[in-house]
C-alpha cells in the first residue's frame, strides 16, 4: 500500500501519528508529492484525489482513499481492534463528534487563515487555493477567530477530561494537535490563556508516536 | 433517548432517514427546538451543543451527541450491524471519504450560500449565523460555486456506480440527498446537466425511508 504525502505538512502528520500509534508504518510505501511545484493540483494527482490535497492512501487494488478521517478509519480497523475511532457505539459517536469539531473549527480555521489572510505558500501556489477576491483577507481573519473559539472550547473540554473525546486518546486528539502544529508555524501558539490545552499539548507531544516522527512530517 | 431537532430542516432530515433505514425511530422521543425564536443560540441549548445547531442526540445517561455523522455512527452501530457506515475497513474508508466530501462541498456549500448570499432565515436570525461584513455576499456566491462543483463531481461518480460511495446505499447518499433538499428550497435544482445525479436523486426519493418521512422533517 502507498501513501502520497509531503513531509512537514500538518495533514500528512496526522496519518504518520496514526500509523505510529498502530505500529503499521512498515506496511506502507511513502510517495512524496511536490506541493511546491503544485503537483497536487495537476491532472495525474487530481485523478487520485479530486480534492487536490495530501495525504492520499492507495490500496493494493488501486482504490484511493482521501480525507484524513477516512484514511484513519481504514488504518484503525485494519487489525480488527480500533483504538483511535472507538469500539462502542457511544465512543464512536463521541470521537466522531469531536473529530468533526476539530476539523471544522481547528484544521479548517487555521488553514483558511493561512491561505487567505497571510502570504500562505506564496502567490503562485495560492492562486490554486485562494484566488484574489474583495473579501479574501477579511474572511481569513474571521477564520482565525473561529480557530481561537475552537481553542477556548477545547481548553474547556480538557479542563474536564484527559483527552479531547474522553478518557482515552483518539483520532480527535491527533486532529487538534496537528492543527496546533499548523498554527505554531503561522506564529499562533497556545499561551497561558489556555492552561488545560497547553498541558494536554505537552502530554501529547511526549507520546512516542508524536515524539519519534523524526523528519517524516 | 431523545433527539432535539426541527421538522422541515435539512440536517434533521438526515437523521430521520437514518432512523427509518434502521427501523429505530420508535426508540426515540423528538423534542422540537424553535429555530425561529433562536432557541438553538441560547445558553440552555448551547450547553447541549456548543455548535448551536440541530440535530442533537441525548443518550439515557445524559451524554449529548451533535454532528450528523457522529449521530449516524451511534445509530448505525447500535444493533451491531452497521449498514450505513460500512462493515469492512475499505467500506468504512470509502463511505467516510464520500461523507466528508458531501459535508464540505454540498451541505456546507449550500448552507453558506443560503446564509450569506440570500436573505436566509431573515435579518434577526442571520445575526447569529452570519453578521454583516464587507465580503459577506461575495463569499456566499463563491460557496454556491463550490456546491455546483460538488454536483458535477457527484454526477461523475454516479455515472460509474449505483450510489455515492459504491454499490450500496450509505450515509453519504443521505448527506448529498439532504443537501439537494436544501438547494431546492433555495431554488437550485438538479437539471439535465447532471443526468446521473438526477437519476440517483429520483431513485433515493423513492426509498421508503425517504418517501414516508411524512411531516417529520
Amino acid at each position: 500500500m502507498k501513501i502520497y504525502d509531503m513531509p512537514g505538512f500538518p495533514n500528512p502528520a496526522r496519518i504518520h501519528i496514526v500509523l505510529a500509534e498502530k505500529g503499521l508504518a512498515a506496511q506502507f510505501d511513502f510517495v512524496k508529492v511536490d506541493l511546491f511545484s503544485a503537483e497536487h493540483k495537476q491532472p495525474a494527482f487530481l485523478a487520485k484525489n479530486p480534492g487536490g490535497v495530501v495525504p492520499v492512501l492507495e490500496l493494493d487494488d488501486g482504490t484511493h482513499i482521501a480525507e484524513c478521517i477516512a484514511i484513519t478509519e481504514y488504518l484503525d480497523n485494519l487489525d480488527g481492534h480500533p483504538t483511535l475511532t472507538g469500539a462502542t457505539p457511544r465512543d464512536k459517536a463521541l470521537i466522531h463528534m469531536m473529530q468533526k469539531r476539530a476539523d471544522d473549527w481547528m484544521i479548517d480555521g487555521i488553514g483558511a487563515y493561512f491561505h487567505h489572510a497571510t502570504p500562505g505558500l506564496g502567490a503562485t501556489l495560492e492562486a490554486y487555493k485562494s484566488p484574489e477576491w474583495a473579501g479574501r483577507k477579511e474572511w481569513g481573519e474571521r477564520q482565525l477567530e473561529k480557530f481561537k473559539t475552537g481553542m477556548r472550547y477545547f481548553d474547556s473540554v480538557l479542563a474536564q477530561q484527559a483527552y479531547i473525546a474522553g478518557p482515552q486518546f483518539s483520532v480527535a486528539d491527533i486532529t487538534v494537535y496537528c492543527a496546533l502544529l499548523h498554527a505554531a508555524f503561522v506564529g499562533i501558539t497556545v499561551t497561558g490563556d489556555y492552561p488545560a490545552l497547553a498541558a494536554w499539548q505537552a502530554k501529547v507531544a511526549d507520546r512516542p508516536s508524536v515524539k519519534n516522527r523524526g523528519g517524516q512530517s
